[in-house]
């Protein structure tokens, strides 16, 4: 017996310029049959939990040559936008998934998928950790934070690490790893709320809240006399241009994002660039899918650390896909307080 | 018997704020006593060729946070100014040097100088070439050019290069270093004469006038219709930000010099930084005394090359002390056509 069911979706209304609003997105309901064609190879899933990420916002936009390096797929005006969710399936015609298991990977938002699952990982429930932990500390953003602290950034013990945005998904896992190593730890926020987050409970050595500064340089070099050796940069423009002026010689910036700059009209001005040459800087940009290979790694070493309570990770979950697209567009705007999900369904 | 001459010396007036113009240098008369003193372990050198390069018009201006990591000692406002020479030995308290040899190394602007040879290299007179090259092929900027291109571009054969300020010092080797190992090569002048220079003699694939050009970026969209894997960057400001629209993903950016940017009150605006990111690019500045090490290798790389005629090196030679401020001020213009040197005495 086949059954139909509502299923609500999240529409991109058309091509989004400047910074995304809420009435950029709708929801509409559509109905799905709760099977999956046989011979489709595809798995019908029941999406629990979506990821909220910045670089949504950029794939909001229509593609043009720079950004569209960034990801083959854009969202499309009239469909539903897409992004990492966790699953359970529902339906399987695929061998290597069954009824009752939970995966992650890529979604549409909406209720019920039916995908391919070739890009989906199943969850081993024997790890006992939230399932919304595979759209953040376990998934995507702890890849990012994983491959750009180790591979971008070349971190010793005992350098200067600064990180913008950095109670988010991934700064906040950043700041973290690079106070393991040894480092002294220093990030940037929006909100007292969240500076003292991330001294108070994420451990770093000292934070301020950027929107509150009169002059970034003098920040910058209040927490860091004699200058940064690595910034994690989440945030562009302004900050970015500060940091140049107080990175030391042979200092390293891991370029993950520049939150600050996608949706501008017209980008910040950055007058420091000739400090690259001055000081030999490294700056590199990256994305975590460039990194896959290095997922079972990235486990093998996070696990540990999570299982005895080395890692925290903080969440800042929303209920019920309705409120996705507030949820969505707070990112730019430095709502959330941690890692942004949007739960869809408890099981 | 001990005899004393002139001593014609090239000195700061003053920092100097913006550009520098030939008016911020003097030319100004002392002696020098042809002796070096015993127990002194110096050398008294005739100066022979001296080097114009662009970051001597850093080091004349007052020193800042930012410009000071690149240079330990500044010059100073009443004193000479000095950099890379090729001079003679007239007399010597170090055993390792004799009267007579040739020396490369940094001395003072002016006709003769005492110096402590410990970081002066004694030219190999075997080498069949002319004493200027020590000051461009075969001194810093080949250095710079070696190092910059193959440790810092992480070239592979078959990959597009760009370089801007392409017919100068570094300019001219990174691209016939780049083209010997089977690169697609385009560099960017200021002047007709040395766009011809750069495709007639100095075999890039193709080059253009970036003055005569309404908009750069058409103009890399068309030597580059598949864009940039690899940027020798020399200029910095406005080149920089139409270069980064044409990167390839993965692409590299060397920075090893911004010459545009250095004197500028208010620097270009460079608005397309998060292509870094959209791109996953790599930006790293770096300078030739950071591989001084690798000079050995260089020269064994390098000089099969000169011997067999497949690099040639283009100089631009000014004669005459009294005429060492244009030559040096004129960089900053364009004026040179190939590396600027200053020919103090041929003997």
């Amino acid at each position: 017996m086949e059954t139909t069911v509502r299923n609500k979706q999240v529409i991109l209304k058309d091509y989004v310029k400047g910074s995304p609003k809420e009435s950029d997105l709708l929801i509409v309901s559509s109905t799905v049959e709760l099977k999956v064609k046989p011979g489709s190879s595809a798995i019908l899933v029941k999406n629990l939990y979506l990821s909220c990420d910045p670089y949504m916002g950029i794939l909001m936009g229509e593609p043009n040559p720079s950004t569209s390096a960034l990801m083959d797929v854009f969202f499309v005006p009239g469909k539903p936008i897409a992004g990492i969710g966790v699953s359970r399936v529902i339906d399987s015609d695929d061998p290597t998934f069954s009824k009752g298991d939970f995966v992650w990977g890529t979604v549409d938002w909406e209720e019920y998928s039916i995908i391919n699952p070739t890009g989906s990982f199943k969850i081993d429930l024997n790890i006992n950790v939230p399932l919304s932990y595979y759209t953040g500390i376990l998934g995507m953003p702890g890849l990012t934070a994983y491959a750009g602290f180790y591979e971008i950034c070349s971190p010793k013990k005992g350098e200067t690490v600064f990180i913008s945005a950095a109670s988010g998904a991934v700064g906040q896992l950043v700041g973290q790893f690079a106070k393991l190593m040894g480092c002294y730890v220093v990030g940037s926020a929006g909100s007292k709320e969240k500076v003292d987050l991330l001294v108070q409970k994420l451990g770093f050595d000292d934070a301020f809240n950027y929107k509150e500064e009169h002059d970034t340089d003098s920040a910058l070099k209040r927490c860091f006399p004699k200058g940064i050796d690595i910034y994690f940069e989440n945030v562009g423009g302004k900050m970015l241009d500060a940091v140049l002026l107080n990175m030391k010689t042979y200092g390293r910036i891991s370029v993950c994002g520049m939150i600050s700059q996608y949706h501008l009209e017209t980008r910040d001005i950055v007058h420091n660039l000739p400090v690259i040459m001055f000081k030999r800087l490294r700056m590199q940009g990256f994305a975590s899918f460039d990194f896959i290979d290095r997922f079972p790694k990235f486990l093998e070493f996070i696990l540990p650390y999570i299982k005895d309570g080395k890692l925290t990770y903080v969440e800042d979950i929303v209920e019920g896909l309705e409120n996705g697209p507030a949820a969505l567009v707070g990112l730019f705007r430095g709502q959330n307080i941690g890692k942004q999900i949007l739960e869809v369904s408890r099981e």
